[in-house]
C-alpha cells in the first residue's frame, strides 16, 4: 500500500514574532519562564509594546514538525487554520515553500480575529518563554479535517497544545477515525506540562485507546502520570502506549517499545534558541519511523533534528536537514 | 544650542523577507544579483511564490541607520509611510521599540497599498539580492514632513532610494528647507549605482548646494561621477561636498574632507548577510559625528556597526551595539 502522505499534522497554526530579552524583563512582565502561557489580545498587546525589536518567522509546533519532515523529503500536509492576512499568507507560504501541502481554507478577511501570534522571549541562556495569542487557531473544529487526506497518509500527528480548544476535540476524533479505519497510525505530542495539567484525563484517555506513538519531554510524561519520578513515568508510558519518545533535555532522549529502553545521547551544540527542540526531535524521530529505521536511529535523528534547530534562531530549520543527516551517517 | 533629535532620517519604510536561496535561483526568475531592483506587485506575488521558507524582519535603508543610531543611545527619530496593517505594525514596534521616535501616521486599512517589503534574496556567499514592492512608502510627500521636528534635529539623513518618487523630491526639500534654517545638516547616502543612474542630475544638484555628509559606496561614487576610477570620483566628491565617506567594501572606508583622505580597514568576519552594511556603516559614522569624534572614529564606529550587521540575518543590529563599540575601545 502506497499512501499520497507519510505524515499529516494538526495543530496551532502560529506566527513566532522573537525578541531577545534581558532576564529581568520575564519578572517585570509578569512572564513564567520556559513555559507556554496562552494570552488574549489585550495582553498581547501589551507585551509587545513592552518587547524589543523582534523577527517575526513563522511556528506552531506541529507545523514545525511537519515543516521539520518536508525539509527531510518526507510527503506531508498539515491542517491548521490562520486569516487571509498578512501573517494568515507568510505562514501558508513558508509552509507550501517547504514542500508540505496545506490546503485548510484561509479564514476570510471580516472574520472577528486574527491569525495567531506567539511571542516568543528568548533570555540570554537560549531558554523561550511563550506567550501565544491563538486567534484564528483556536477555532479549529472537526470541519476542517479532510478524511480523504487523512486516509491517504501513513501518521497523523496531533499536537497536545490543540488540546485547550474543545470544537478540536472533536476534530481530532474525527482524524483519528478516519486514519484507524484506512490503517493509518497516530501520533500525539503532549506539548507542555500544564497542557497535560489542563486536560490530562482527555490525554490518557487518548493516548490508551487510539495513539501509536506518544512523544513527550520528561516534565509532561511526569505531569501526565502524575509523578515526580521519570522512572515510574515511562514505566506508566510503557503501560499504556507500544511506543514512547521522551526527550530529557540535554541528556537527550529514551525510547521506550517492546519492554525494552534505548537511551540516546543529545547532540553537543551552542544552544542559541530552545524553541522548536520538541518539534524537530519529533520531525527526525517520525522520519525514522516512515523511512523504516530501528527505533535507535529514529531517536538519533530525532536528536540531530533538534540540535539543528536549537542552534538558531526559529523553530524551523535554517541549515540543509539532508546534509546534516548526511554528515552523521543517518542518510 | 541642544536639540531634541541628533539624526532624523527619512525614507522607504520597508519590511524584510529574508530568505536563503541557491545561486541559480537569481537566474532562473531573472533576479538581477547584488542590487535592489523595484518590483511591482503582480512580480512580488510572483517571485515569493517560488522563493522558499523566509523570515520577515523590519528593514528599509534609512530606518535601519535610525535604528542602529538608537541602539547606540542617539536621539533619533524617522520619517516613512506604512499602512496600518500587520506589517505596518511591525515596521512602527520595532522602531519605536529600538529607541527611535516615528510618528508618521500610519496609512488608514482601506488605502489601495499596502505597507512595503522588500524579497532579500541571500546566497550562500551572503550577498544579498533584494526585490522591493514599495507599496506605501511610495507615497513620501512634502506633507508627511513635521517642519518642528526637523527644526528640532541637528542632522537629517536622506535615503537615496526615495528619489524614485517624484512627491518625495518635494519632501525632501522641505526637509532640507526646514533644516537648514534651524542650523541643522544635511546628509545623504545615494543608496543604490543603479538608483544613481535614474537620479543622477538631482542627486549632485542636491549634493552640491545642501549636503554636508555624503555618504556611499565605492559604485555609487563612480556611478554618480561617471567614471571607472575610484580616486577620480573621490577627488570629484571633495570638490563637491565637505565630508565624503565613501566605504570599499571588505576593504573598509575612506574619509575625504578638507583636502585630506582617511583610510580605515573594515572589521574581519563571516559574511552571513550582506544586507544592511552600508545603512549601518552610516549608523556608527553619524553616532561618531554627534558626539564630536574625529573622522578616523567615525569611520571606525561605521566599519565596527557594519561588521555586526553582516554578521546575522537581517539589517537591524542583533548584538549590543554599545558592549561591541566598548570591546573596541570606541566607548
Amino acid at each position: 500500500m502506497s499512501k499520497s502522505f507519510q505524515v499529516v499534522g494538526i495543530g496551532n497554526a502560529i506566527v513566532d514574532v522573537l525578541s531577545h530579552i534581558e532576564e529581568r524583563f520575564l519578572e517585570e512582565h509578569g512572564v513564567e519562564r520556559g513555559i507556554m502561557q496562552l494570552i488574549d489580545m489585550k495582553r498581547a498587546v501589551e507585551l509587545y509594546s513592552h518587547m524589543g525589536p523582534a523577527l517575526e518567522i513563522s511556528g506552531g509546533s506541529a507545523a514545525n514538525t511537519i515543516a521539520g519532515l518536508a525539509a527531510l523529503g518526507a510527503k506531508t500536509a498539515y491542517v491548521g487554520k490562520v486569516k487571509d492576512d498578512q501573517l494568515g499568507q507568510i505562514f501558508a507560504h513558508d509552509l507550501r515553500a517547504q514542500g508540505a501541502v496545506y490546503e485548510t481554507p484561509l479564514a476570510d478577511r471580516s472574520h472577528s480575529h486574527e491569525t495567531g501570534r506567539c511571542m516568543v522571549l528568548v533570555t540570554p541562556d537560549g531558554e523561550r518563554s511563550m506567550n501565544t495569542y491563538l486567534g484564528l487557531s483556536e477555532f479549529l473544529g472537526p470541519d476542517d479535517i479532510d478524511e480523504a487526506q487523512i486516509g491517504e497518509s501513513e501518521w497523523i500527528f496531533l499536537e497536545g497544545y490543540r488540546f485547550d480548544g474543545p470544537e478540536s476535540h472533536a476534530a481530532f476524533a474525527r482524524a483519528i477515525r478516519a486514519a484507524k479505519s484506512t490503517g493509518g497510525r497516530v501520533a500525539i505530542t503532549l506539548s507542555d506540562p500544564f497542557c497535560v495539567e489542563r486536560h490530562r484525563d482527555a490525554f490518557l484517555n487518548m493516548i490508551r485507546n487510539d495513539v501509536d506513538l506518544l512523544l513527550a519531554n520528561e516534565h509532561e510524561l511526569k505531569s501526565l502520570y502524575l509523578t515526580e519520578d521519570l522512572d515510574t513515568a515511562m514505566t506508566r508510558a510503557e503501560a499504556d502506549v507500544a511506543l514512547t519518545a521522551c526527550t530529557v533535555g540535554s541528556r537527550g532522549a529514551h525510547v521506550l517499545a517492546d519492554g525494552s529502553r534505548v537511551h540516546v545521547p543529545a547532540d553537543r551544540v551552542q544552544v542559541v534558541d530552545a524553541t522548536g527542540a520538541g518539534d524537530l526531535f519529533a520531525s527526525g524521530f517520525l522520519f525514522g519511523l516512515v523511512t523504516g529505521r530501528d527505533r535507535e536511529t529514529c531517536a538519533r535523528m530525532g536528536c540531530t533534528a533538534a540540535g539543528e534547530i536549537i542552534s538558531h534562531i526559529g523553530a524551523r530549520p535554517a541549515a540543509s536537514l539532508p546534509d546534516l543527516f548526511r554528515s552523521r551517517g543517518l542518510l
